[in-house]
């Protein structure tokens, strides 16, 4: 018999809390700037009161399960990477246990690592991934270090990580490209998508592509409204050419997203020709986390 | 009969100015930190005093021409692009005349445009690339913004532009890779070209194989001076597909450089199984400068 649970997807900048009922409800969340980057040393006790403190009161029996970036080497306690194939009930077996205070513990998930050629990581994205529940399919979690999943026969086989969202941002912040850049006004988002799904498949790649920002602008051939559309199509194009080929042409893609990434990656994985499935972090997060935390050692 | 020439390579950042005697020979250079960026509105001719008014006073009657950014709109005038494909007699049948002083002109020539695809332009490079004396051939010419240009019947055909210099810097610099980078020792330098010349032809592509410059430190697999150079060998090998992807593939590349830059590219050039044929920058200007200078009409 499922018991609430509190739970929070504790990142680098921010932190999630919620307090989920028996049947999976989310009877309050509390969304805060308390990443794990904002926490002193030995701060991490008082820092979950502030984020769930009211959470235990109002239920003094929920297990409470912390993932992400909070198990890191920077986090409270490193908790070791699960590698990957790993099934829900082997991420689950990998987690560890810090104490709260002398009568409560709180279980922190591990990450997940992947040895696929490059060494890669992940820490969060694979309670999401869980939550997905998938048997068999690929999934994309979107994001500053975008990351794609394989799932297979139920286990996470592989994954990988994309820079996307941190060459997005140094592209359009701090290159040459930049420059030029405007806010996008009428048709500009549309028409710069267009031009940077175009460029995605050119031949010369990114380094090439990429500078088309500049020069079709200068030329007066595009508005300096569409440059930051232009950037963002052509790398997620990249993103996801990069992943078909390192997983294989599917043609249904699990699309974990809100907002304007759900948009953004949900228009080119369609332009793509892809199904695109969509759930939102905080449903993904949920479930996941849930699932995990059942098959923890009571 | 050649007379002395007095030529500059005028860049945004930095300015190189040259006495050239008759036979080519280069009597005196001046390398400053004048680029057309630090010349106020008006200030070119007191500039060029400062750069090159003794080179007029040792040589009277030498004309005087000027190449790359002071020809742009931030420059001196903006002298127009010539659009490819270009022959030499195109580009100096481009140039423009700028009034020194009351008695004497200078030649500003021309950048070039090329309309391949992607609209993309240069200027400066097109002097070193005729400097090169190419009846046919593909020329190489690395930097923030690399150029490769195809050379037929004399004429430059087209040409393309790759931000990799840029986007190394802001990889090494501003991204979370450059957190765990050291400056290399040992053998740092040889493992991380090795490396990222392995991961520039990986299925997932650049936002994919840049990432594990910081998984495979933190994995303690790379040691934290192999990632400048990794991140080197990833983007020059990306650039080097992607050029050959353009341009065909080639078994000998005519590149333009010194230093660093010749021995990164000539390196990965050859590790691709090219013939590299290297020209310094300022060898080439000089020769493209008086090909071009004979080319004006007196």
């Amino acid at each position: 018999m499922p018991k609430p649970l509190i739970a929070l997807d504790w990142g680098t900048t921010r932190a999630r809390a919620f307090l989920i009922s028996e049947t999976g409800e989310v009877m309050q969340r509390r969304i805060a700037d308390q990443g794990i980057q904002s926490v002193p040393a030995g701060g991490y006790p008082a820092a979950f009161e502030a984020l769930a403190g009211d959470f235990r009161r109002a239920a003094p029996d929920a297990p409470i399960v912390l993932a992400g970036m909070v198990g890191s080497r920077n986090g409270w306690v490193e908790a070791a990477y699960a590698a990957c194939p790993a099934s829900p009930e082997e991420i689950a077996a990998a987690a560890i246990r810090v104490e709260l205070d002398g009568s409560t513990t709180a279980t922190i998930l591990p990450g997940l690592s992947c040895d696929d050629g490059a060494f890669d990581v992940m820490r969060g994205e694979e309670t999401l991934i869980v939550g997905l529940r998938l048997t068999d399919g690929l999934a994309c979690l979107p994001g500053t270090h975008s990351k794609w999943a394989e799932i297979k026969g139920g286990r996470i086989t592989r994954f990988a990580s994309f820079m996307t969202g941190e060459v997005y941002g140094l592209l359009r912040e701090s290159s040459i490209l930049g420059r030029l850049a405007e806010a996008p006004a009428g048709s500009d988002a549309a028409d710069g998508a267009a031009r940077g799904r175009a460029a995605a498949t050119r031949a010369g790649g990114l380094l090439n592509s990429a500078f088309a920002a500049r020069t079709e602008v200068l030329a007066g051939r595009m508005p300096g409204g569409a440059v930051g559309p232009y950037l963002s199509a052509l790398l997620v194009g990249q993103e996801i050419a990069g992943a078909r080929s390192l997983f294989g042409k599917r043609t249904e893609i699990h699309l974990v997203a809100d907002g304007a990434l759900a948009e953004s990656y949900g228009g080119e994985l369609a332009a793509a020709g892809l199904t695109v499935r969509t759930t939102t972090p905080e449903a993904a997060f949920i479930a996941g986390v849930r699932r995990l935390a059942a098959g923890l050692v009571a």
